[in-house]
C-alpha cells in the first residue's frame, strides 16, 4: 500500500472582489462591531457577474498544474466538493474535464460529493482512500473545493464568501494522513438547508446550526480520543496536536469551538489544562449536555481560559476565512492554507487536527502529519505557491451599494438562461476564467483572461468544448 | 489490506405503482410498437406522491440490514448516489442517519455522490476503496442508488423509472472488484441535465446523448482492454467474460452497446468474433469515428451479428429494467439484480464486466469476480433476498390516465412546502418507508408502513427525528 498519503501541494483562489465588514455594518445600520466582533469577520469576498463555482474551479486548477509543473495527464482522478448548484445533474467536475481532454486524458475517476460544506472533505477522503486501493494506477489525485456563499438581505449576509481550492493528492506527502486518529459524527438535522431549489439562498436556523455544531464537535472530538487511546495506550488531550483548523462559517464560532474542547478536556482530567484553568471550569462539569451549549457563563469562562491556547493553536489558522469570508466546503481547507501561510517553516514534524462540519449533519475531526517535504512539493513552496499576503492585498474593495447591486443581478440570474455577462474582467488577474454567456439550452461559455504563463483559451475555443462537441 | 473487497449482500425496491408501455404507446397516440419494441421497454414504475427517493432508500436500507441480519453499528460507511435533488445542500445520507442514530451509532463516514446516473458507481468505488485503505475500522460499508426519473410529456416520457438498490460492502465478498480492469471516459458535454432548477425534469438533446453514451463505451472499453493487456499479457475479448452489464436508460440502447462492443472486436480481430462475422463487419471497419456512430446500416448488421452473444451474455440482466425503466444510478445494479435473479446458481467463478454512464458525462468501465460465497452472504441468498419475481408480479397497474395525473400532482408539488399527501399506503407493503408532510418550513416527514417484521416506526416518532431535535 501506498504509505504517507495526503497533500502534496495546494492553490487558492478568491474573487478579487470584495467588501469590508465594517462598511456593511454601517450600511446594514448594524450597531458597530456586529460583524467584525460579534461574528469575528473584517472582509468578505463575492462573485461578480462573471465569476461562479465553475470559473473558480478551472482557474484553480489550471494554475495548480502550471505552478507545480503537474502533466495534465498525470491526474488519475479528480473529484469536486460543492454545495453550490448550478446545475442538478451535471457535476463541476465534467466542466473541468475541459482542461483534461485537450492534452487527450478522459481517463480520469471521480465525480460531486455533496452535502453542505462537509462536500470537500468527503472527497478529500476518497482520494486518499483511492491512492491507498488496489484501483489506484500510480497517477496524482485531485481534489476541488468550490463554493459561492450568498445570503438573502437580513443578518446571516455578512456570512458569506467564495473561494476555490485545489488540492493535489499522492504517496510520501509532506501533508500525510494520520487515517487511524478520526471520528465521525453524522445525523440527521435541518440547521441550514438548501430546499427552495429556484433560490441560490439557504433556509437557515442560525441558533439550531451553531448548537448542531458543538454538538458534533463534541462527539467527533469523543470519537477520535477513543480511537488514539486505543491505538497509542494513552489519553488523548489538546497539547497532542500542535494547532487546530476549524470550519469557519464566522470567526466568531471558531472562537467558541477551541473552547469548547478547552471545557472537554477539562472534564476528562486531561493534560492540556492546568490547576487554575480546571477550578474556573469545574462547576460547569455537572451540566447537562444540552443545558451546556446554550449557558453564556460557560461560554464566557471558557473562551477566557482558552485564550493563551487558542492564540498559539488556533489564531495562525484564522487568517484566510476573517478576510475572505465562509468559503463552504473551502472553508476548513482555506483556514488550513492561513497555517501553511503563517507557519510554513515550522511544520516539520508536527500534528494538526482538523474539523469538518457541513449542515445536514456531517462532521469529521482528523488528524494531519507534516514534513517539510521535496521541492515542489515541500511546505516552503506550497506556501510560496499559495502567496496569500500578495492575492489578500490585491483585491478590490466594492462599496456597500455596489455590492447590494451585484447581489441582485447574480439573484436574478440564478438558474436563468439566455444571457451574455458583462464581461468586465478588468478586476481579473491573466490567467483567471471567467463566465461570458448562458445560452438559449442553459449552456454555460467560459473564456480565460490573456496574459497568464499559458496561452489564452478564446472564448470561441472554449465555446466549442462548452458545446459539448 | 483487505482482499476480495466487493459486494457482500444486496437488496432491491422498486414502487408498486407501474403503467404498461403498451398502454402508454396507446394513450399518447404513439405508433404500435414505438416504446415496447422502439424502446424495448415492457413496463414503467413511477412513484405516487407518497413516495420519494428519500422514503425509497429508508426502505430499501432497513430491508437490507433486516434480511440480512446486520446490526445498524456494524456499518462503519454510508453513501448515496442519486439525481434526483429534493435538497441542494442536505445528502439523502443524512436521512438515512435516522436508522442508526437510534442505535447509537453516528460514526459513519460517507456523504452523496453526484453526476446523474453515475453517482451511484461512484459512491460504490468509492466503498470499496475504503474497504481496502488504511482509514477501514473493519466495518460494512453501504452504498445505496436511488432516484426517481421523471420526464415531462413527450417523447421521452416513456423513458422514466424509479428504484433504490442497497450493496453491503466488504472483504470476502462473493461479488469482488478485479480493480486493476477497468476504464473510464469523462468529458465535457450538455446530452442530458438539469439547469432548471425549479423543474424535476431534466434538459435532453437524445440523439447526442445516444452519441455520448457510444462513445463513451467505445473509450472504456479500448482503456479496459488495454490494462487487461498489460496485466494478463494476452488480449481482452468479449469471450473473456461471461456476462455484460449495461446501464439501460432503455433496452434498445443496451442492444446497441453491446452490438457495438462486437464491432469493436471484430476490427480489433479479437478472438471472440468468427470468421463470418468478422466478414460482414469489414465494410464498416474504415467509417470514421463519428460517422460510425451515425451509421444505420452499421447499427444494423452489427445487432444481427451480435444477436446470438447478446442473447447469452446480455439477455439474462435484462429483466428489471425493461419492467421497472430507467432508474438512473440503480440502473446498472438493478441489471445486474437481474442476472443474479436468473442465473445466481451457475455463476460461481465467473468474470462480469458492467458499465456505468452518467450524461454531462463520466463512464466506466470494470470488472466483478464472482464466487458462490457462505450464507448469508452467498449468491442463493442473495437471490432470495431480492425475490425480484415476487416483487414484480405483486405491483399494480395504473391506467394511463391516473398515471398523467400523479405526474401533475408531483409536478405541482416539487421543491413545494406545506403540504400534507394523501398518506394512501394501501398499494406499499409492509415495512415501507412514506412521506406524510412537507412543513411550512420544507421540512419532511416520514412515516413506515407497519405489519414488516419489526415494530413501525410511528410518524410521530419519526417526526420528532426528522425535526433535528
Amino acid at each position: 500500500m501506498a504509505k504517507n498519503v495526503g497533500i502534496l501541494a495546494a492553490d487558492i483562489y478568491f474573487p478579487p472582489t470584495c467588501i469590508q465588514q465594517e462598511a456593511l455594518e454601517a450600511h446594514d445600520g448594524a450597531s458597530k462591531g456586529k460583524y467584525t466582533i460579534g461574528l469575528g469577520q473584517d472582509c468578505m469576498a463575492f462573485c461578480s457577474e462573471v465569476e461562479d463555482v465553475i470559473s473558480m474551479s478551472l482557474t484553480v486548477v489550471t494554475s495548480l498544474l502550471e505552478k507545480y509543473g503537474i502533466d495534465p495527464k498525470q491526474i488519475g482522478r479528480l473529484e469536486v466538493g460543492s454545495e453550490t448548484v448550478i446545475d442538478k445533474s451535471k457535476s463541476i467536475k465534467t466542466f473541468l474535464m475541459t482542461i483534461f481532454e485537450k492534452h487527450g486524458n478522459t481517463d480520469i475517476e471521480g465525480v460531486d460529493s455533496t452535502n453542505a460544506c462537509y462536500g470537500g472533505t468527503a472527497a478529500l477522503f476518497n482520494c486518499v482512500n483511492w491512492v491507498e486501493s488496489s484501483s489506484w494506477d500510480g497517477r496524482y489525485g485531485l481534489v476541488v473545493c468550490t463554493d459561492s456563499a450568498v445570503y438573502a438581505e437580513g443578518p446571516a449576509r455578512p456570512t458569506g464568501g467564495a473561494a476555490a481550492i485545489a488540492l493535489l493528492i499522492g504517496p510520501d506527502a509532506p501533508i500525510a494522513f494520520e487515517s487511524k486518529i478520526r471520528g465521525s459524527h453524522m445525523a440527521h438535522v435541518y440547521d441550514f438547508y438548501k430546499p427552495d431549489l429556484a433560490s441560490e439562498y439557504p433556509v437557515v436556523d442560525g441558533k439550531l446550526s451553531q448548537t448542531c455544531y458543538l454538538k458534533a464537535l463534541d462527539s467527533c472530538y469523543k470519537e477520535l480520543c477513543k480511537k488514539y487511546e486505543k491505538l497509542e495506550g494513552k489519553q488523548f488531550s489538546l497539547a497532542d496536536a500542535e494547532y487546530f483548523v476549524f470550519h469557519s462559517p464566522y470567526n466568531k464560532l471558531v472562537q467558541k469551538s477551541f473552547a469548547r474542547l478547552v471545557f472537554n478536556d477539562s472534564v476528562r482530567n486531561a493534560s492540556s489544562i492546568d490547576e487554575a484553568a480546571t477550578e474556573k471550569l469545574a462547576p460547569f462539569a455537572s451540566l447537562p449536555g444540552d443545558e451546556s451549549y446554550q449557558s453564556r457563563d460557560l461560554e464566557k469562562v471558557s473562551q477566557q481560559v482558552a485564550k493563551p491556547l487558542y492564540d498559539a493553536k488556533v489564531q495562525p489558522t484564522t487568517l484566510v476565512p476573517k478576510q475572505v469570508g465562509n468559503m463552504y466546503t473551502a472553508s476548513l481547507y482555506a483556514a488550513f492554507v492561513s497555517l501553511l501561510h503563517n507557519k510554513h517553516s515550522s511544520l516539520d514534524g508536527k500534528r494538526v487536527i482538523l474539523f469538518s462540519y457541513g449542515s445536514g449533519s456531517t462532521a469529521t475531526m482528523f488528524s494531519l502529519r507534516l514534513n517539510a517535504g521535496q521541492h515542489p512539493f515541500s511546505l516552503g513552496n506550497i506556501a510560496a505557491v499559495l502567496n496569500v499576503g500578495e492575492k489578500l492585498k490585491s483585491r478590490h474593495e466594492f462599496p456597500p451599494e455596489k455590492f447590494v447591486e451585484v447581489m441582485k443581478i447574480m439573484e436574478h440570474r440564478y438558474g436563468g438562461k439566455d444571457f451574455v455577462t458583462n464581461q468586465d474582467i478588468s478586476l481579473l488577474l491573466p490567467g483567471t476564467y471567467y463566465l461570458t454567456e448562458v445560452d438559449s439550452k442553459y449552456r454555460r461559455f467560459y473564456a480565460k483572461k490573456e496574459g497568464g504563463s499559458t496561452a489564452a483559451v478564446t472564448s470561441n475555443e472554449n465555446g466549442v468544448v462548452a458545446n459539448g462537441h
